[in-house]
C-alpha cells in the first residue's frame, strides 16, 4: 500500500481526499497535519469518516514524518507548499500540491497575482501541471505535481478541442462560470455564511480572478498562440459544482464540433461528451471525478457555446489529485475514483 | 379605489399581484379568475394572504364581470389574452398583460417563436411595451399594455445606456443569465421538482429562448440599428431572482461608463446604479421592485461587463405590472411598490 | 415622528428593524450604533436598504445621543442592555430590548443560565415581558420592555389556550422545534457556514437551551402552576422560520380544542388560528409579523398536537419589538406591520 | 455474478439501487422495468449513470424475464408487488420489496391503512421484515423480503435498546421526525415543487401516517408488549435525510443508557452510536448506508431523548435493500455498501 500524507487536512479538499482515499485499493492515508487541530481525531471533526478513520489524528507538520511517506498531498493555502517542498522532495517523497503554488510557470506572474514573493522559484521548472487530458506522460514522471484549479479545469477542458485545432484565434472568448459555495473553502468568512449566500447569486472577481492567468497559460499552450478571455465567476447557493458556460467568437460553420469533441475525449475516462443538444447538470457529477461537456451552436450567429460541469471538490481538486497520483505511481487511472454521483 | 381584476390568478405572478396590490393605497382586487380552482378561496390556496383576502374567491372568467373593472391583469399562459382582449377593451376597461401575447411587434416573428397562430394581430399596433425606463409617456396613454419578460427586463436595462449612445455596434454581445426556479412557474413539471433542481445548475434554451427576439427588438430600438446577441439562460437553486451578466465587445476606453449609467438612471425610482466596483446580489432585490446594476471593466481587454439583478416576479413581472398601472392611471409611480427586499 | 435609536444595528435583528421601520408611518430611525462598523453607511452594509437609508451611518454608542431619542432598541448580545439601560431610562427615553437581558424575572436563574453576573438587577422588577397576547396593558405603560425570544414566542402562543384553561397539568410536555439558520445570528461561526448547514438537519441544546427557563416562566404564569417540558431545538437549512411542534399529555377529550383556540385569539391581529386539519408552513409567515397555529388530535391516544409557526426575525424578534413599540406609544398596533409574507 | 432485476426503476429508490449496485462486486443489474419509460436508456434518464450503464434500457415488465434473474427488487408504488410476487417466487427467484406491500403482518391492518384490498394475503406469513439489526437470521432464509420504510428504520433503531430491555412501558412515546423532500418520491406533485418546498417547513400526516402501524408493530415485537406513540413527520428543504427525535416517558435514572446503546449495536456495521453529548447531522450519512444515533438526558426530568439519523434513500430504502440481499445470498454484509457520506 502506498503511504500517503496530507498536509492541511482540515479544509474541504482535505476531507475530500480522505473520503476518496478511504476506498482506494492501493493507497492509505497514514499521516495528516493541521497546526490548529493538533491532537484532534479526524473522526471527531468529520463524523462521516468515523467508520474509516477511527484512529487517524491531526499532527503538527513534521518534515521527517512526511518524508517517510511515498507521497504528500498539500491541501493548504498558497505559500505553504513553497516553504516545505524542497525538504520533502529531498527525501525522495513525491508531492501533489492542490494549492496554487506551482500552477504558473512564470514566477513574476505568480508574484503579481498572489501579491507576495514566490517561495520556491527554483522548483517551478520541474513542477508538472496535472491536467491528465493534456500531459499524462509528463505526469507519470512528475516528482512535484501542481493540481489545476477548479475553474481552470472546467474552462480548459471545455475550450481544449477548439484551441488545439487552431479554431480560437480572437481576443473575445468569454467564460461565464458559477460555483457552489464550497469553492470558497472552510474558512470562517461572513460571505460564506448560510444567511449571506443562500437564496442569492452574485458575481465576484470581475476585475481579475487568480484563476485567469492559469486559464490563459493553459489555453495559450493548447492553441500555440496567445488567447485572451473575459472570465466572470459567480457564487450560487449550492454545495458543490461548477458550471462553465463558454462563448467563442465566430467559428467556421464547416466544422462538426460535436464530432471533434467526441473524438478528442474518446479515450478519456473522466471526460464525458454528452449527446448533441444536452444540458449537463452539475448534480450529474456531484461527488464524482467527472467532467461532462455539451456543445451547442445557437440558432443565430456563428458562435459555439460549450457547457462544462465538474464537482469543484473532485475533478476540480481532490479527485483530480488522486487521478494524478494513480498516473504517477502506475496504478489504474480509475482506482478509487469510480464512485457515482449522488442524484438526487 | 381602482377596481382591479386578475385573470389566471393561481400562478406565481398572480399571487404576487395579490401580495403587492393588498397594500396599494389606490387599487383593490375585486375579481379573480381561474377555471381549475373555481370556487376556491384565495386564502385557502395561499395562506400568506389570509389576513388580506378573507373572502376573495376564484371565478370562471366572465367578460361582463371583467368589463366592470377599471383594469384587467392577465397572468396567463400565452394565447389567453389574445382571445379575450378585444372584448374587454370594448367595454372601456384597460388591459395589463403579463404574458408574451403582445410583447413582439412583428406578428410573423411571434408566430415563429410561439409556434401557433397569433390570435389578435389587429391589436398589435396599439399594444405598448411596458418598460417605463424607455417609454413612460406611451405607457400613460396605453389601453393595452404588454409587460416585458423577466430576462428581457434585466438584459435591456443593463445594455440600455450603451445602446442608446451608439456604443454597441457589433454582433457579439453576450447575455449569460441565471434565474431562480420560480421563473418556471407553478406548473407541475418534473424539472421544477425540488429534488430535480436543488443543489444543481443547468443551462437551457441555448438554441434559442423565446425571450431572445424580445431582447433583440428592444436593443435594436434603443441602438437605432440591429444588434445581435447570444443569450444563455440557466436555472439555479433559489426561489426568486435573475442575475444577468452582460458582455460587450470592445468599447472605446475614453467613455466614463460609470457616469453614463448613473446619469441615464438618475431619475428612475426603480433602477439603482451601484457604486463602481460593486457586485449586486439578487437577494438585495428579493421581493422588491428594483433593478440594481453595476458596471465593470476587466483588467484585460476593452470589454464592459454589466451586472444587472432583479426579482423575476417583481421588477420582472408583477411589480413592473403595477408600476405600469400607476403610470397609466396617474398614481404616484411608487404607490404600493415601496416594500424593501428581505435580506437575509 | 417618533425618534428611534438602534443599538447594535449590524446583526440580523438590527437590519430587520431597519426594514420594518423604513415604512412605519409614525416612527423614524435617526441613530444607529455599532462599535465595529463606526463610520460605515447602512446602505453600504445592506444594499437592500439603499433607497430608504441613503445617509444613515453607524456611530459609536453615545448615551447622550441615545437619550435624545424617544425609544432605544437594543439588538445586542446579552449584557449590553444591562450596562446602558439605567442611564438611558434616566433621560426619559424608553427601552425595547431584543436581547435576553430582562426576560427572566428571577435574577439567580438568569445568572445560572447566562453564566455571568446580572448587570442590572435593580431594573428587573419594572421590566415588562413583551408578549402582547398576554400582557398588552402592562406593555402600554412599560419604560423597559423585554422582547420575548423566538422559540419562546412560538411555544408559548401554541400552549397558551390550554395552559390558561388548566388543561396542562403534567410534567411531560414536549416542544420539538426547528429553526432557520438566521436564528444563529450574523456572527461568523463555523456552524453557520453555508457548507456546514445546508442539506442537513441537526438538534442542539438538548441538555438545556437558554430559552427553556423563559418558556417555563411563561407557561407557569399562564397555568398558575409549575409546568415542565422537554424542549429540543433543531437547525434546518432555511433562512427564516420557526416551526414548533408541541405535544401535550392526555387531554380531556370533551374539550373542543379548535374552538378554544379560535376564541382565545379571535381579537389578536398577529395570531392566526388556521382551520381544523391545517398544516401551517413557515413560508406563510416569511417576512410577516404573524404566528399561525393549527391544532390536531392524532387518531391514537388523547394527546393534542399543536403546530405553531413564526418568522424568527419578525414575530420572533423585530416585528414583535415594533408591535410592542406601537402599544407603548399608542399607535395602531398594526402600524408598519402589514407586510405580507413572500410566498413563494 | 448475481443477476438482479429492478421493477419500477424510474423512481428515486430505483436509481439509488442502480447507483449502489453499479459498484457491487458480486451482483449486476441485468433487467429493469418501467411501463412509462419503455425503450428509454437508463443513461439518458440519469446522466449520473452514463459511465456504468451505457446500454441498460427500461423494458415493460415480463414475468418470464424476471424469473430468469436471481433476485427481483420492487421499487414500485404499493400494490404492484402484490400482483407479481407469487408468479416470480414460483420460478425460484427471490424478491426484495421496497414498497409497503409486505411490511405489515396483519392483513386487515394493511387494508385499513392503504385503503384497498390486500393483493396477496397468502404470502404475508412467509414475508420477512428486513431490519437486519433485529432478525438477521430470518433474513438469510427469506424468499420474500419486505424492506422497512424510511421513518420506521430510524425510529425503530432509535427506540430498540430501550424497548428490548423493557424500559418503555407507557403510552406516551413521541417520535418527531423530519425528512428531506426525496422521501416524497419522484412523482410530479405540486407540494414537491422547489418553489413549494424550499425555504419552508411543514408537518403532515399528524392524524395518522402509514408508517405508524409499521413502527408500532416493530416496537411492540421488541418490547413484548403493546407500545403506543405519537408520530409527527415534517418536510424540510433538503434532498436526503431523516432526523428522528425520540422522546420517552420517564426512564429509571439508574440505567447507563449510553452503555446500553453502545453494547446493543457494538457488532452492527451500519449503526453508529456516537459519543455521549453528540448531535448527529443528517449530512454525516448522506449517500451512506448508516444510522447514527446519540442518546441524551435533558437536565430537567427523567426522559431520554434519542437522536437518530439516516439517509432515507440508503439505510431507509435502497442501501438497506442491498444489505438484505447480501445477507440473503451469503455475501459479506458490507459488500457494495462502503461508500462514505458526502460532507460537505
Amino acid at each position: 500500500m502506498l503511504k500517503v500524507a496530507i498536509v492541511g487536512g482540515t479544509g474541504y479538499t482535505g476531507v475530500e481526499l480522505l473520503r476518496i482515499l478511504a476506498l482506494h485499493p492501493q493507497a492509505e492515508v497514514v499521516y495528516i497535519t493541521s497546526r490548529s487541530e493538533e491532537g484532534v481525531r479526524v473522526a471527531d471533526m468529520y463524523p462521516s469518516l468515523r467508520e474509516h478513520y477511527p484512529a487517524l489524528t491531526f499532527s503538527n507538520p513534521d518534515a521527517r514524518e512526511l518524508g517517510v511517506c511515498d507521497v504528500v498531498f498539500f491541501a493548504t493555502p498558497h505559500g505553504v507548499a513553497h516553504s516545505l517542498a524542497a525538504e520533502i522532495l529531498a527525501t525522495g517523497c513525491r508531492i501533489i500540491d492542490l494549492s496554487a503554488d506551482f500552477r504558473l510557470q512564470d514566477v513574476a506572474l505568480w508574484e503579481q497575482w498572489y501579491d507576495q514573493q514566490h517561495g520556491a522559484p527554483e522548483l517551478v521548472d520541474e513542477a508538472i501541471y496535472g491536467l491528465p487530458e493534456v500531459n499524462r506522460k509528463d505526469i507519470a514522471e512528475a516528482r512535484l505535481l501542481a493540481v489545476p484549479g477548479c475553474y481552470p479545469t472546467s474552462v480548459q477542458l471545455g475550450f481544449l478541442p477548439l484551441a488545439e485545432q487552431g479554431l480560437l484565434n480572437g481576443q473575445n472568448l468569454v467564460a461565464s462560470c458559477v460555483s457552489g459555495v464550497s469553492g470558497a473553502g472552510r474558512g470562517v468568512k461572513l460571505g460564506s455564511l448560510f444567511c449571506e449566500s443562500t437564496e442569492s447569486v452574485k458575481a465576484y472577481g470581475v476585475q481579475g480572478h487568480r484563476h485567469l492567468p492559469e486559464i490563459r497559460q493553459g489555453l495559450t499552450r493548447a492553441a500555440g498562440q496567445p488567447l485572451e478571455l473575459t472570465f466572470v465567476p459567480h457564487l450560487v447557493p449550492m454545495l458543490r459544482g461548477i458550471h462553465a458556460t463558454l462563448y467563442t467568437e465566430e467559428v467556421d460553420l464547416g466544422i462538426d464540433v460535436q464530432a471533434l469533441y467526441e473524438q478528442r475525449f474518446a479515450d478519456e475516462p473522466f471526460v464525458d461528451v454528452m449527446p448533441a443538444g444536452s444540458f449537463p447538470e452539475t448534480r450529474s457529477v456531484k461527488g464524482a471525478n467527472m467532467c461532462r461537456i455539451a456543445v451547442h451552436r445557437p440558432e443565430n450567429g456563428n458562435r459555439v457555446v460549450i457547457l462544462s460541469v465538474i464537482d469543484n471538490l473532485v475533478k476540480g481538486a481532490s479527485g483530480q489529485a488522486v487521478q494524478n497520483m494513480n498516473i504517477m505511481f502506475g496504478f489504474p487511472e480509475e482506482a478509487g475514483l469510480q464512485t457515482l454521483a449522488l442524484m438526487p
